[in-house]
């Protein structure tokens, strides 16, 4: 009773930080026991496509791909990789871009049999008539699938864990996080709980030099990519659930009920340096948040809710005691999700660790492309 | 292009608490969007199959099952499911008993094509040789799958989430954590760092009042669990790395290095009722432990651990900083397990929730058959 599947093709677009790591993890499955054949590469400039000489060197392919006489070009793509799907083969193509314009391609792959697997949050937590067309195309009998747990929290469990849940017929009450590896570390070398500390002005210039924030630090002290990662999430709980939820239907991730952290002072002012050198005229205001946390026994964490109850999906600072486990667990620029549903009862179901980084979110791509086969 | 597959047939073998409640949570899905046909159900006493009519109604199943006329017989139950797989029929069978005897078909069904999916961690963790059969076949190109997420943790994304560090080329550390709910409800009220606190005997009396312990306590007390969801780990580690890793080949859970929590001169007694009346005679050791811990400001947990660097597997009590998150994240009887690895450097993944109960068991194990489909 042999019947054996095909490997599965796969091709990738984008080949950056987390593209050529996640190139790297695949390959570093052994030959002979992988269950995939890596057939092409799309970069910025070039791309390679070969479905009988399939890549398996991680110390040459981008050599290769550099050397590739041929211009990146999706539609050609599409129609390659949709000649290969039958019954028995199956393909899938991974986004490692943030790309909308990749994005936007997801609805055409899916209806060719093309499943899809991304870190790229833009599609699901963007304009709804594109998610609307990715859930459309995903159900549809040709099987192809989209997943996306690296758009959260990379390589942690949320977004399977949230999916298992919804789908075995628990009842979400309230998810609530720090997720955004930026603020989370902002946040916990800024409100200790202790009186006093370092100016938040301070805290955000070191956290730029290690890295941990864009080039500009508004892009992230505005809290979008925190209401990207709730509208995610509360899509995903709306589209599994068996049963009316109390969530509303965003639009966008615009809808999300977002507190910026920019003081209105400082919109829009266009670069990270002009940015940090106006920032300590505001730091009396933080230090003040502070201090009333803190007379309260309280710390300053900027989170994200999806309430199931009262149906508010919003990002913000938040005041939590030094005794909750955002206070008393979370350190560096841990993500920290919290599900509190009607199984888990009073005590929440609790994931946390890195967030952001290469080779987590790497591996949350590849653990679902793992999940295709 | 339409190749929808057919519906996956399932076969629930045990049907006490966890079996129940797994088959109310499958038949919560509403049978149109269902990937599901329930056709067989099997208690200690009765057994019913029918592919033709799928069972769906959540309110009559265990009515039809008692008034079946026919004997549980798993060697027919066998030959029935075997004679439906097909390279288009995919089959599975559930274990939702804690039986030995059920844990020795797994390598008989596996070959014949049938997916097992099951919480009993008497296969996994049991004699080398039954966990290698296994092995081998959900290997084979008959395409099954032994998939045991709620041997460990229950609901929680546990065995899932270190497969996909390790299938993805992350290198483990170490995994240690606090398995047992019923250890951990007994040491988060035992010892809270602070000094003093209630006689040892006192708690464990409460823990089995309020259903945390097995009727008798010496059955949670002596590691056995705890060593067994290590056993899981340890080879489930082993079985999916790509590279060699430090860890010894258990024979079975028995070479877990495991320090039971049953003082000597209580080996043996044959009542719960016996062994809590004699066990207050050795509270002043249980609290000079305590003291001793609390002087240093640590806690006593009692902990699971698998060192890949070491080499070690081993479960005991051990003693924590009260800055720790054992010490700190923990309350009622959740479990908390972390995973130190290469990629999450410094900072481990931590997974954490309530580890036992049947409705989160069996949503792990409805979570893994979502897998199949």
């Amino acid at each position: 009773m042999a019947f054996a599947p095909s490997k599965l093709y796969v091709a990738v677009v984008g080949v950056g930080l987390v593209g050529s790591e996640f190139i790297n993890q695949l390959l570093s499955i052994p030959p002979q026991g992988s269950p995939f054949h890596l057939i092409s590469l799309t970069s910025t400039t070039r791309t390679i496509f070969n479905h009988t000489n399939p890549i398996t060197s991680a110390s040459s392919w981008k050599s290769v791909l550099a050397g590739s006489p041929d211009r990146p070009d999706l539609a050609k793509l599409t129609q390659q990789l949709s000649a290969l799907v039958s019954p028995t083969q199956k393909v899938a193509l991974i986004d490692n871009t943030s790309s909308e314009d990749v994005a936007a391609m997801y609805p055409a792959w899916l209806n060719a049999g093309i499943s899809v697997v991304t870190p790229n949050k833009k599609a699901f937590s963007g304009d709804i008539a594109l998610y609307e067309q990715i859930i459309a195309a995903s159900s549809c009998p040709t099987g192809a699938r989209f997943l996306n747990e690296a758009t959260v929290g990379a390589g942690l469990p949320i977004i399977s864990t949230l999916k298992d849940l919804v789908i075995t017929g628990d009842k979400i009450v309230k998810i609530e996080g720090v997720f955004s590896g930026t603020m989370s570390y902002i946040f916990n070398e800024f409100s200790t709980g202790k009186p006093g500390g370092p100016e938040f002005s301070s805290v955000v210039k070191v956290a730029r030099e290690k890295g941990y924030t864009e080039p500009h630090p508004a892009d992230d002290l505005n809290g979008f990519d925190v209401a990207r990662k709730l509208t995610i999430i509360s899509r995903t709980v709306s589209s599994h659930s068996h049963t009316p939820v109390s969530l509303p239907k965003l639009q966008s991730f615009a809808d999300v009920q977002t507190t910026s952290l920019i003081p209105p002072e400082l919109e829009g002012i266009p670069t990270g340096d002009a940015f940090l050198d106006r920032l300590p005229a505001f730091d009396a205001r933080f230090a003040q948040m502070r201090a009333d946390a803190s007379a309260a026994n309280q710390v300053l964490r900027f989170v994200g809710v999806v309430d199931a109850v009262s149906g508010q999906v919003r990002a913000g600072l938040e005041r939590y005691p030094t005794t909750h486990p955002f206070a008393t667990a979370l350190g560096g620029s841990d993500n920290i999700i919290m599900f509190h549903t009607e199984r888990y009862g009073a005590r929440p179901l609790i994931v946390q660790g890195a967030g952001a980084g290469a080779a987590v979110t790497a591996m949350g791509v590849l653990g679902d492309l793992l999940k295709l086969v």
